[in-house]
């Protein structure tokens, strides 16, 4: 209980204290507790949710259901003419085993209007254009329903800024942004979701063979272990290097934590007047006049 | 000087001493500063700005100009089928006048896109599909050029929510987004922005015909002095009312700015450890490791 820290300056005592095993149930219990919450408040009661296929979408519209039941959550899948046909499988599975009502919207029109207009762009901008047809779409299905978007983007990514702002990153309420993407797969294993969902390597689709490990140049495992000492651990880079990571990649992943803070935050607005947004009038949703 | 509140206890003495007159040359100055600052903090050194043909994207770039130079700033014109013409030659003056480099890129193929996948959807949620398609060609814009994507809403629009949220709304540095709309008047009117743009009734330009203050069903006269007496001089309605304001009209923006918060602010994430993005972890950019 000591807080004592001259020691290692650099070391705080509960930096390396750090355990990312979760307890599932009462995790889901609490996660199901605040979907509940936050969706009633609002008057509307629904969710809309984009079925990738994917782990984290499947946690997510687990959850959704648990608090709300089938029959006030709403998969949408949105493939694009090249998404991998086992991810749509895979997001129809969701479907199935949830009970839940679905729809399946190509964004293909729309990703090629873009390219008819502006021209090649290349696969990671091309990637970005996906990801915000789909939001266009997501965000229109839950104006139809008179629904919220429901987030699937989990703390690792977040951290990382891995997703597209006003794309993926984008939603009304997320029950796993403070859940790195190990202890989402600790709730998946919880909720017994589909098995082939669970096995497969996490990975954006945008490109055949793709997956997400690759592409970050790390595992999950280690991203969530250096993330958790850094962010919540509040670990000095030094101390996480003697804990025996690599100097590199930790220096990598907190640049990244730096580097992509733009994506967690709402415009920078110029302050001029007394009380600006973003500054000092950000009031929670239940402001009162 | 005084800070006595003992006589009536819903009125505040700064309640009713607003003034929505700016120093228009000051106001500049300190925008210019801040547009400066931001952006080249970011190691880019230059925004893009969706020209509209409107006031507040006119006025932003005029300022953008003003704080990293014309070869610094990126005009894009985003028409859709129907916008009108007069749109298009208003923001055509915008460029001819400060000298920038433009482009022209027509939303009409994406749009029609989403209409062909998903149907007929209204005139109000095909406006949104506008805005996001416009979104997307201007933060590809900015990932093609290096730059950052200019706000150009206004204080009114964000406390009424008047803007779709991951549509126009969007933005990374934001230099208008604390003025009023009748303060962006006044810097327009300070910066001598053409006159024919200053002179015309603000419109979304969503449908021929189609006025703000039509569609708000207030003018920004009376919204920006209710909105500064609430928001800025922490009103209570009655004290707004025997000012001599109209009572449904009081209350109406009253809930308008509550009900609309969701879009000023990211998502809201379930807190389960013990640092969290959105409530204990949000840094400013330069947050070190």
């Amino acid at each position: 209980m000591s807080t004592d820290q001259s020691g290692d300056p650099g070391r705080s005592p509960l930096c390396l204290e750090l355990d990312l095993a979760i307890d599932p149930a009462e995790t889901v219990q609490l996660l199901e507790g605040f979907v509940a919450n936050e969706v009633t408040r609002t008057g509307l009661g629904r969710v809309v949710v984009g079925l990738s296929g994917g782990l984290d979408s499947a946690v997510a519209a687990y959850l959704a259901v648990g608090a709300l039941g089938a029959g006030a959550v709403l998969g949408v899948l949105m493939p694009y003419r090249t998404s991998s046909s086992d991810s749509i499988l895979d997001a129809e599975q969701v479907v199935g085993a949830l009970g839940i009502l679905a729809e399946k919207i190509d964004i293909s029109a729309m990703v090629d209007g873009f390219s008819n207009t502006v021209g090649e762009v290349g696969a990671h901008r091309l990637g970005n254009v996906m990801a915000r047809a789909r939001m266009t779409v997501l965000y229109d299905r839950s104006a139809e329903h008179r629904a919220l978007v429901l987030g699937t983007s989990n703390k690792t990514e977040l951290l990382l800024g891995y997703g597209t702002l006003h794309g993926d990153l984008a939603s009304a309420v997320n029950p796993l942004g403070d859940l790195y993407k190990t202890q989402v797969r600790q709730l998946a294993d919880h909720l017994d979701i589909p098995e082939t969902i669970r096995r497969k390597p996490p990975s954006a689709d945008l490109r055949p063979g793709q997956t997400d490990e690759t592409e970050l140049g790390m595992t999950y495992r280690d991203a969530d272990r250096i993330l958790a000492m850094l962010v919540d651990g509040r670990c000095s880079r030094d101390t996480i290097v003697k804990a025996g990571f690599d100097t590199e990649l930790v220096d990598r992943i907190a640049a990244t934590v730096q580097r992509t803070q733009f994506k967690r935050r709402p415009p920078v607005i110029a302050k001029v007047s007394t009380r600006s947004i973003g500054w000092d009038f950000r009031y929670p949703r239940d402001w009162g006049s």
